[in-house]
């Protein structure tokens, strides 16, 4: 019980967290040498540094190496990985499953609480894994990677861990015969994995989306098989090493969480997918993909996050100048390749009044579009906004977008960015009509800037958006109460998460642990929440077992 | 607030119970005068009588009338009930649906605990009208047709509300800035319903099957469509229309709560079920049904209950007489029509070791037969026990199963019964080898008393079984400690609810509301438990607004 007593104050605190819901942060998210040592920084350089361009050892089952991952900084990072066959992780979950199923609650909670305690300690090592696979400046690669992951998976542990201590472990069942002697049960409850876990990483937040589905599956009982994407494989090996460290020192086979690396042109995914021993399968990616596991995995509980097209409803502000640079920096923030960035900005064909008077639709367009050239005019500060593109696909599309419509602000590569790959965000100007060109997400710094009659059929157009191709976030910027009222509503109904009039330093794209849902389960987004209830509770089931009573 | 007040209390210790797991019930089982009325016997039966032979009303949109319910004792109910087309459905529980997902949680739970209440005090007529749908004979059908039935809806809403109570109506977000003031937002979060809900519920449990699902449904915000079997209309039509009273006289459109009957030859479920309006499914009943709703229902949460192949393993006991006369009961009652009835005897070759000294196989199988004789011996008793056989099918089972092996004791009418449909269980001898006999779901009073060389074997075998065809229950008879946590935990990992050496006046059928979990969602025996977290905590989804805060 080591380690579950280690954490248990943090763990009650995570608890309380997750009812209240207001403000509350496990790990700092500063990357501050005052918090994670004064050489944090420096070491954490050095221990990239050393991991390139040569094999990354993790003792697991594996007949080879794998492993072809180029930074969108540039340069190929030149680490190979164990290659593991499905066959034989499969294996080697399952013989590692029976003691990890039949550890207490707390013994698994405890290990699962000293793994992401490890991993916040080497949070600037994550913070360059993270940067140079996703893309991401270093300031979001160390804190979206680092210590808002921690949060996220210290948040489904608490989830589970309040879930799975619900049902006692035994109960007297005594059941009154009138005047005859009452009938005695002894009962006695278990908690059950479903099997093996499968959590399917994306390559733009490796750790973010994947550590609530791969906590929450290892704390229920399960053993885990982390499969990343082939471009983002490293983040998620320093995990599952950390992570077996830890389970090999609490006495379990370290065979409770493994790697599946793969590279592009032989995944492994579907097999892992399709074996019946896998009980449990976590996906953030593509909609394609997305619908395949769908349509493929009977056999499995299936958690997805997919994909989006989120929308910002423009009728009205008192505050117009901090309304676009709001949603500038929201554009622009790793070059909006976020599952929470804004894609499509309607505004009412008539413009709207402000607090610097009526904007026409134009004029609306020019002042977000000029707030991002002036955000990025400072080239470093434009290099740590925007990171870079994780993806050459990103600018194909950016590409094609330019045709959509008209050009208010044109996208082009970052100047002095090196060899990295960079793109400012693209914003066309569309009409209502022309749902082609924005109703279909077009992932990356790609926006369009949408002419409606009134907002009010800018709300209904961005929830049925929501409600037929998925959306995770939307923004609403109003004065008029009422009309906040009515976007509420609709936007809940259709699965949506809505800011309100954020002008400030809090942005549409943001999501924060303990206190924000982030994704609902309700609209093609995805089919689950991080986190809630039901996100954890169907990863276990609970066995009866009932005898008369000893006498 | 009216009724949530005044169930309040029942509320609190339902959900005390749901935590403990000890005995409790909310509504008394015995059919007393005292507890129900002196005359209450009468009055119901007298009520069910004036339902017969006319239209029974329900005031929502149709176009004519179904039914054809003719009542395993003999005699067609002669009852009909509005003609609703599916779509008129979905459109009504559309338009009713958005005040009722308005509304706050504590009116939609008050007016669910308010039905109940109001269920609970037509108990008897609802004795009468699941007697005469279901066949059960009425101690049976007074018990889990009506206090039981209510117990297990009462248990869903005690969950759900938990589940919706959990998340807070708003939060104030103040995340510190260091010596900059706070970062401050408003937050407000909302359940919001997944749509409406479709509760398809079979012949042999019409109320019993179906309250959970229906009651989750309906306070989680959902509006509700009820589809029973069109043979056991009648105690869902009752249901509707109490139901409907309440919803009315709490200030809500009735149509939240509609009635979907069909007859066997124009049959609507699938048209409903594919309504992409619907976004919750409840089903109980065949494999090939549930199979075509996971296949078809995509669009929708889905909980089934299906079948399943439920054991016993003999392998030894200090109570020779009491095991036969407790499985001899399991076998009799309701002839086996219980998803929870056992099938599989499994039984060394070698015989066993009682406190009778060793019996033979052969010995143990005709211990069980005879202690059905002596049970069935008396002509009331028999009658009051078996019930009639709800499906035409099943007599047909049986002759089909008399030929898989040897007949140990034969099933026959029972002598008397007039115009009801009977048959008193059969029992048939096999071997370990004859998979194809024993390992699908004979529905109905149909046994195997099976040879194994082990009890190891058997168990193995049995799990097996569980995690290849469904189970829901098992039974061990066994003196020997260390076979009985190996079973333990062999069962709970296929997902089955194990009971232990039963002698007495609990069998292995039985299961309570707020202590035994009914089904695991673990096995091809169904997808949900009644009740789990995991039942309730999808039926909803979690909305968030926020917004900077007000200064």
């Amino acid at each position: 019980m080591g380690f579950f007593d280690d954490h248990r104050d943090l763990l009650v605190q995570a608890l309380q967290a997750a009812r209240s819901r207001g403000y509350w942060s496990a790990f700092p998210e500063i990357p501050s040498g005052k918090i994670y040592g004064e050489t944090a920084r420096a070491d954490g350089e050095a221990a990239f540094a050393t991991l390139l361009d040569r094999p990354f050892e993790i003792d697991q089952p594996a007949n080879g190496r794998v492993g072809r991952e180029v930074s969108p900084l540039g340069k190929p990072l030149g680490i190979t990985y164990p290659k593991s066959e499905p066959a034989a992780l499969i294996a080697a979950a399952r013989n590692a499953g029976g003691a990890w199923a039949a550890a207490s609650v707390e013994e698994r909670v405890g290990v699962a609480l000293e793994m992401l305690a490890r991993i916040n300690r080497q949070s600037f090592l994550f913070g360059n894994a993270v940067m140079h696979t996703s893309g991401q400046a270093f300031p979001m690669a160390f804190q979206a990677g680092g210590p808002h992951a921690q949060d996220r998976g210290l948040e489904a542990v608490a989830y589970a861990y309040d879930e799975m201590t619900r049902v006692p472990r035994q109960a007297r069942w005594e059941k009154p015969q009138g005047k005859s002697p009452p009938l005695l049960l002894d009962k006695a409850y278990r908690i059950v994995p479903r099997g093996i876990a499968l959590v399917i990483a994306c390559a733009t937040f490796p750790t973010w989306n994947s550590y609530p589905g791969l906590f929450a599956s290892l704390v229920t009982g399960n053993a885990v098989i982390v499969k990343p994407h082939p471009q983002a494989i490293l983040p998620l090996a320093l995990t599952v090493r950390i992570g077996r460290e830890v389970l090999r020192e609490a006495g379990f086979d370290p065979n409770v969480l493994l790697l599946a690396a793969d590279e592009p042109d032989a995944p492994v995914t579907k097999e892992l997918a399709l074996d019946p021993a896998v009980g449990i399968v976590d996906f953030t990616g593509s909609p394609v993909f997305g619908r395949w596991l769908r349509e493929n995995v009977r056999h499995a509980v299936l958690f997805t996050e997919e994909a989006g097209v989120n929308s910002v409803v423009i009728e009205s502000t008192d505050d117009f100048g901090g309304m676009c640079r709001n949603l500038a920096f929201s554009l622009s923030l790793y070059s909006g390749q976020m599952c929470t960035a804004p894609q499509n900005i309607y505004v009412p064909r008539g413009g709207i009044d402000t607090d610097e008077g009526h904007k026409s639709f134009d004029e609306v367009a020019a002042g977000i579009a000029g707030a991002i050239d002036d955000l990025l005019s400072d080239r470093a500060r434009a290099e740590n906004v925007l990171g870079a593109i994780q993806s050459e696909e990103t600018l194909k599309r950016i590409e094609a977008a330019r045709r959509l419509g008209r050009i208010v602000r044109d996208s082009s590569p970052v100047d002095g960015a090196g060899g990295a790959r960079t793109a400012t965000p693209l914003i066309v100007a569309v009409d209502a009509a022309d749902e082609h060109a924005y109703l279909e997400e077009r992932f990356g710094p790609i926006s369009f800037v949408i002419a409606v009659a009134t907002a009010e059929e800018a709300i209904e157009r961005a929830a049925r958006s929501a409600k037929e191709k998925g959306a995770i976030t939307a923004a609403l910027y109003s004065t008029r109460e009422t009309l906040i009222d009515r976007a509420s509503e609709v936007f809940a109904r259709a699965g949506v998460a809505l800011s309100v009039n954020l002008t400030g330093a809090i942005y549409v794209n943001q999501s924060a642990a303990f206190s924000d849902y982030h994704v609902t389960g309700a609209n093609p987004a995805g089919t689950a929440c991080l986190t809630d209830s039901a996100f954890v509770a169907n990863r276990f089931h609970i066995a009866t077992m009932r005898r008369p009573m000893a006498a």
